[in-house]
């Protein structure tokens, strides 16, 4: 392993860490990244640096990370932009291992100074192998280790979990971040690139490939500079963790903000897109999709085909589904003889007994939900099942068979869901199913089919991975 | 005014309701239509109507409706199908006014005496002028009223408001009516229409439109008899109040599933959605854009142009705004001279200062950013502005500096915004500046742009009925 590599796993698990620019104002980033750190619930050593206060929020403070006399592995940087190479000569001698640089002004400014300074900042930090997160970013949170690196305190709200973000974008990271609060998904790290002065979404996915916190990969990317490096880096793994990319830039206004914004070409959106797919990386529409699928990869097998079976307690949220799974390049297969039998047993001679199946007749039968259920999960023509359930009072019989049913099993199949219900009375034992690996729900039946289509996307991608090898 | 729609009138604001099948057996739906008559608050006679029981639910319950001996306005009928012909006639004879056929097992089913039933039943109430809606329905609600005659108790835990929904699946109504109480969205009336013995969607549509409490009309629709009808309904009122319209059966699978479900043809989806448009009709995408759309329409002034500011604390939100501006035919227009100069002096010489615009660098300058909404606002380049803030500890000031903004401000034009915070936040606050009617905010940007597309989609649909009047 390279000392850089080995600097950027320190980077994320530091025993130190100092904010070089620490305030108790609460004007200041430095005041936010010292309330992140301190309430984040670090328990390791941390060093406000400010040479003009002696304490900053109870802690002894220092005038400069020279100054202290033990290690410091990570230092995290809020000073204008103007003092940033003085600071890394001083982190450099210090021994520092990584860097999170907050500040903003370099090579996204319009002034020739930026890029300069950007070229002086990266010459310090390249000689001595110290891997640098920004700059102009919010910085870096590790959640598995309670290590918020970012001007935001409330990042650590987050619950812990497998989903890893690399990110271009600030606005989009704590968009994600807000969206996975209110819909309780956890988060192994976020790390928001800014303008990727060392580091860029290749070492990114490099260093999350081994990281046993992450399971699933997520990338938003507005502009690239070395879109080959990243493509090289994903084939090279070979499909060991999904990876997830959404790029803007689609339209001619988001693509011109892209190259003002990040200071790189933005490029073709369509040649992009097809250069994720053949380097194995799932692209998705929006940001919105990038967490619905990364729910769906982390939570469900990878369907084997493009046979969908739609299973409803109602006709019309079927419906609205057949309309995106045949957009999307599913199929909604017709059942076995077999299959076929079973359900017609259990349901009156209603038409939509074929798939999709409303199995709204069968409400007060549990037993006969269970059983074509199960019958549709044993169907070798099924690769994937779509289970839909609005549930209230009149139908709550119906939804406790599936639900014992789904206890029991395992998904051997994608079981993709949108069971609702008034707030707060069936979230629990949705959480629960999730929790026991019985399915993965989300809040509208278009949202579920869309999830389905993205895992038969990302099928397809492991199947073309295959014929190459 | 006709004896029908005299009657449409007491059936969603009855002074009497009998329940016939009423039930004190929780496996019956005549318990759960007990349960929503009576615990959603309805404040007028409840008479249930049971030949085996002297009371239900504490209340004295009667053979049949000729037993009772006061007006019944209206009869809520959860009986075995083959019951209805009969207890029609007795409803007829006791002068009801208004039916909800919940019951199924008319021309929905294989077997012709479906269908022979559904004429048997059609010819006696039709005969009385007794609008029925049903059969084949979860019933309807008139939250106004107190009224909940479905079986669906939860009903009444929506928030009484001015958006009614037409629709002719209950799973979709119970999804909206679902994710509207997430999202404290409030509604006028839902009507299930079920299968439309003698009530479609035009008879709603006349019905709505003269409805003091209701401002805005959502119709989801799956398959249409007689749609000239429902068009030159639309069009006789030539956009009193906004129908919006989403209907499935774009894919073959749910094209075939309609036909079987609601007994009637779906054609060719594009037809339909031309149609719908010509009939001054909004048709959207899918059942979510119902939501989104309607609560826009009602919130929000028309933009006069397809001319779209991007106000963005963040660049990344921005620009995925602008993909889907582009996509959906909106604009992304040049600012005046004299508003770019005023974003010029307040922003520093970064590259986001023309639409979309980065207030980033004036997070830390509240009357910066005042500045730069109002002059946008002012602009008259722009018709609708779209205003997007990642809010955290460190940029309160700027969210004040809006917020504060926006209290004085009445929207003259559009203001969508995506203002998003960790849960608890901020929601109070957003929820009383959408109150207040400064503005209407969406869980994504992406959303936030949709919903401006449609806010635009109508006014074309404004403007080309006004060239051919």
């Amino acid at each position: 392993m390279t000392k850089r590599a080995e600097n950027m796993k320190i980077l994320f698990a530091p025993e130190s860490v100092a904010v070089i620019g620490a305030s108790d104002n609460p004007g200041k980033l430095g005041f936010h990244v010292m309330k992140s750190l301190t309430e984040g619930g670090f328990s390791n050593r941390i060093i406000p640096v400010n040479p003009g206060s002696a304490r900053i929020m109870g802690l002894k403070a220092f005038p400069s990370v020279t100054d202290y006399d033990g290690d410091i592995d990570l230092a995290i940087v809020v000073l204008p932009a103007k003092l940033v190479p003085g600071v890394f000569r001083e982190c450099a001698t210090k021994g520092v291992k990584g860097i999170v640089l907050i500040t903003a002004g370099f090579k996204e400014i319009d002034d020739p100074a930026g890029a300069e300074l950007h070229e002086e900042i990266a010459g310090i930090v390249n000689g001595a192998g110290i891997p640098v997160i920004g700059p102009n970013t919010f910085g870096t949170i590790n959640l598995q280790a309670d290590l918020n690196a970012s001007f935001t305190p409330e990042f650590s709200q987050l619950r812990k979990g497998s989903i890893a973000l690399v990110s271009q974008s600030g606005g989009i990271s704590h968009l994600l971040a807000f969206l996975a609060m209110r819909m309780d998904v956890g988060f192994s790290k976020i790390i928001g690139l800014g303008n990727r002065l060392n580091v860029d979404f290749d070492q990114m996915v490099d260093y999350l490939m081994d990281d046993s916190d992450t399971r699933v990969i997520m990338l938003y990317m507005e502009g690239i500079d070395n879109p080959g490096r990243l493509l090289e880096t994903a084939k090279r793994y070979n499909g060991k963790k999904p990876v997830i990319i959404n790029k803007t830039g689609s339209s001619t206004k988001s693509d011109q903000a892209s190259r003002s914004h990040t200071g790189s070409m933005a490029g073709s959106h369509e040649i992009y897109m097809s250069a994720f797919s053949q380097g194995g990386m799932l692209a998705v529409d929006n940001a919105e999709s990038l967490l619905d699928t990364a729910r769906a990869l982390l939570s469900c097998p990878i369907p084997d085909g493009p046979g969908v079976a739609v299973l409803s307690g109602q006709a019309g949220p079927a419906m609205a589904a057949c309309d995106v799974c045949e957009a999307r390049g599913l199929k909604i297969v017709p059942f076995t003889g077999r299959t076929q039998q079973k359900i017609n047993e259990h349901l009156p001679p209603l038409a939509l007994r074929t798939n999709p199946v409303d199995m709204g007749p069968a409400w007060y039968d549990s037993s006969a939900i269970e059983e074509i259920v199960r019958a549709v999960m044993d169907d070798d023509n099924v690769d994937g099942i779509l289970l839909f359930m609005m549930f209230a009072s009149a139908n709550a019989d119906a939804v406790k068979g599936i639900s014992d049913l789904l206890e029991k099993w395992q998904q051997r199949k994608p079981l993709v869901s949108c069971i609702l219900s008034p707030p707060g009375i069936w979230d629990e034992q949705i959480k629960g199913l999730e929790q026991s690996g019985s399915l993965i729900n989300y809040p509208t039946p278009e949202r579920a089919a869309n999830a389905m289509a993205y895992l038969w996307k990302y099928r397809k991608i492991e199947i073309s991975r295959k014929d190459i090898l």
